[in-house]
């Protein structure tokens, strides 16, 4: 692929698309998009003019049969993943998609296996590996800085719910919310999880009970190892997204704050004070996404292993599906239960 | 009691004992130690030396039978506690004991009831709760702060794991150290557990399995209005005490540091770093020790509830019942599960 | 000017040009680059390059003869800033300038003077003014945050000194390096400094000594409304760059911290440790470099002052050459003392 | 002086010797407090009783003349110390003295030539040496764990300023307050300061102004190996005491932070809050006042130098008068100067 720029298409212009596409333009200087779609005409429309993206498909469909491309990025919603990657590993393009593949074991199985079959590259949005906290402590972990990992605790809060009507089909708090911090665990841990134990509560928002979901939930890992780890989700921390984790080894201790707009602080009268921290994922993570597409373009590029596996992207939906059945059943279920 | 001064009896001059022999030297002018014993008569004879006690008694029996004497600090081992309650009761005697009373319900409850026969003052010495921190988190949260609490986590970590034999008759993690972050748990969140779900591991010691412990655990909690909490203890944290908790509320959180022995920051060509936090419970506590017993001889001179009530001694040991018997049994285990 | 993007001609491809360059390409949809020249011609096509910047200028009277060109960013060596603001002003382009203009206040006038002359915008480089943590300061100040600013602190320090060929002609500590930090001062309280005491030592290399300069100084600066304050330059700070202020007002204190790559704390045996900050400014104020480009495009877009006047870029070279001459004479300067 | 205990008289009830009394009575098994003397009679007898002080002597000649007494406290006003001093030497006691011994070098060297003559040893209350922060930075300069130190910045502010009345006797806020900071640069760098440049403001009460006095002053500092600091004095910090130091070495940076009543963090809807710092001296420094003691009544039992020397209290006297002298006349000013 030497001597040419690596070709994206990129379906959907929602939320991600654009993140993506703005890395695409500013920060890979071996890469651009080639074509855009979306169901809605007028959001690829106006992404392709801010981006200079040059043509504007009809469907993903006339991107997957465009022989000039040669990668796409998949930001559409959840539901319609597998059918993507299927078609999409069919005509031979390599995959970036947004995380979860699916909500159901079986689709993301199928769409493992387009993958394989077709020989592609798959990698999945699990962008927060790559921020720098979280670079850091695994490079500590897998260095043996704090010894032998016995302990994880990870802290992971949003700023406020997103609406009820997303709720309803989102697949719940761990599917949703919780799959990010699942593939946090393995992967700051470097181990995989043997057994979950989940509760839930409510106390945002009644319509999360009405959902038949939770806006609140902790989780008690065991590791295959014998480690033990805790993830605590909030739909709701009223001073903006909260995401911190710490590990206790045998030799130490690891831990992350969380990230602040700025490093200023105030004495007053009544209290010595900061503005609060960065609000969300966008203002939190914009570095984690650049450098999760740098690679993916690297691995294509040089044709080496995407750094999040087709297995990442399956291992969080077992763990989230082991949740909620823990949760439901109220005693510790085995990653093995919801196997099929 | 007006214009005497409280005068106490100390039973055990061991670790703690001295402790609390300072206190009422040095910080109560209202009180004195009028007597002193154990069975290692040496021990006593060198605490009664160095703070002036100015009589040695052959056996707890004699301070119970001095009608000079108001109150009693039993500062003997666990074992022992609920016997000399149970005297020290029927002698009329107020009471501070070292936690826990007993690891049996049994015989907490006899000692309770002979208390309330006698109609005497008990305090049990869960000092932790009078930490400048710990003190504030609780004033917080009562006043609304943070808005109602939903999610509790305590972290509580000894520098190194007392000796095996030790270890052999502690009664296990659960009522020998976790004990004190249940008392936190309930103390903070102003309400009482109702569940437990316990795991634990041997990380630092495999002679903690052999003795049919853990030297790790982990407990999850469901307290009876529906928050969720954890508590993580480890007998080993290679950079001193570890001692934190943290709650999220319905309109923010409030969590604690660790405590360092100065402020001092110091930027080298490799790392920016400070000293170590401090060490153990003797470094990190001495405030909360003496300011338990200036309470307790504040509520017996005024004729006040003490501020830790036999309850309070008596439910910790319930919850390290049923997290023992949840570890035992892979699953969560109801507070009226281990009550008799 | 509507409908169509500001055109820029860059002079100079050196080590400021490329982060100019890659602000326009990627946070100016409304700027483009035009042109581009360096005595070096090939750094200039390798940025042009990388960039895709259309032309290649052999010079920048050529730049300064295209009509389709607005406005130009001169980032060349100081000793040339002043001949090219004028031919620029001259030429009716408006000019973003690289601090300082010049060593010379004769220069710096006649600069000034063209630029009125031909009523084109000016702005100097004067970056950190754009930093997230002084804008928050300035704002606190100017808001009345911490009331009155009666005491000023500036630490400004870094990682290692530039080569002493680049000393010997740099104009000296106070003019090379102190410069932003005088531009600081009188940003941050909103007020004229009106007398200098400045001492200066060489810690670092004793080649400072042998060119005439210092590599450590303090400055102690009186406004003119009687509020003190210091300046604290080191060219080597071993743990990196060094980039704090404080400010004592009637009401409290504002200050910030240095800024890190991450949030992580490792508790080891021996110390409780994070990684070093943030190296050097390219790492440090990389936000600050694209605000003030931004905010220029901005105010030549829409007719309005730039944000950094003329008179800014001329008062801390009256400052620094106050300092110098308070250094040399050992005694408190008057600016005007400075001022011809 | 083997088997008997340190026999104390003490001079002065009024703010600090309770804070003396305290100690010898609480944490100095070897020394006890033998009579107490001030010319408020009933402030003695509190101070007496509160202490279980055997005798309240009539004048502090009668205290002299007591030959049971080893060592003298004098914690009367700054007027009353050189006489005192000298008596006490001449009656062969030992003395602790509060800083300064006097606002005139011809009275600090009459004391001090009385104290050589006799051959007794004299310690001046230069507290804030011992305090756990100062000792750890005076112990990393002594050890080069910074490299050597070249610049020295101290933060030394108070909550609020004393009544007018004391100010207009108190000698001037370098004298009166900023002493203890000089005492601090010399001991914390290891090295004499050769000159000093003052500046001084009044900002916080006019009436300081009408007493010739300043509220606010910024000293800068030359030592004599040619490292360089500042010092900045408030008498007013709303938020309370300030008081902290940083010294950048050739190898890295060492610096203090304030200290606070807890280690506690609450994140709201509008800010991330602590509480304020602890607010005076009384609350900051009381393990200084007692390690001071216990060192002075060590070096007396122990027939060791004292850790602060006749020198030690006198340099920062001539610190003072030359800050005063440089802000009054505007210029440096060598400490030779004001040497006679």
């Amino acid at each position: 692929m030497s001597g040419k720029k690596l070709q994206f298409g990129l379906i959907g212009a929602g939320r991600i698309g654009p993140v993506h596409a703005a890395t695409v333009a500013f920060r890979l200087p071996e890469a651009e998009i080639a074509a855009i779609t979306d169901i809605n005409h007028e959001a690829a429309q106006a992404l392709a003019a801010r981006f200079s993206i040059p043509r504007i498909a009809a469907s993903a469909a006339e991107i997957f049969a465009d022989p000039k491309i040669d990668a796409v990025l998949i930001c559409t919603s959840t539901g319609t993943h597998a059918d993507l990657i299927v078609e999409a590993a069919k005509a031979g393009k390599h995959i970036f998609c947004e995380k979860p593949i699916s909500l159901s074991l079986r689709e993301i199985d199928r769409s493992i296996a387009a993958v394989n079959a077709a020989g592609v590259k798959l990698q999945v949005g699990f962008n927060r590996r790559f921020d720098s906290n979280f670079l850091r402590v695994r490079q500590a972990v897998a260095a043996g800085e704090v010894g032998a990992p016995n302990l994880l605790h990870i802290i992971s809060r949003d700023p406020a719910p997103p609406p009820l009507a997303y709720i309803r089909t989102s697949g719940g708090i761990f599917l949703d919310m919780m799959i990010h911090d699942f593939d946090m665990a393995r992967y700051l841990m470097g181990e995989e999880v043997e057994e979950v134990y989940a509760a839930g509560g409510v106390f945002v928002d009644p319509g999360f009970r009405e959902a038949g979901d939770f806006d609140t939930a902790v989780v008690m890992l065991r590791f295959k190892g014998g480690a033990l780890g805790t993830i605590d989700n909030s739909r709701k921390a009223t001073f903006g997204y909260d995401q911190r984790v710490e590990i206790l080894g045998s030799k130490g201790k690891i831990s992350t704050e969380n990230r602040y707009p700025n490093q200023v602080v105030v004495s007053s009268e009544k209290t010595v004070y900061t503005d609060l921290p960065l609000n969300f994922f966008m203002q939190r993570y914009p570095e984690s996404f650049a450098l999760e597409l740098e690679l993916f373009t690297k691995a294509v590029l040089e044709d080496r292993p995407t750094p999040v596996s087709g297995a990442d992207s399956r291992v969080p939906v077992v763990m989230a599906l082991a949740a909620r059945k823990s949760a439901d059943e109220h005693r510790p279920v085995r990653l093995e239960e919801v196997e099929r």
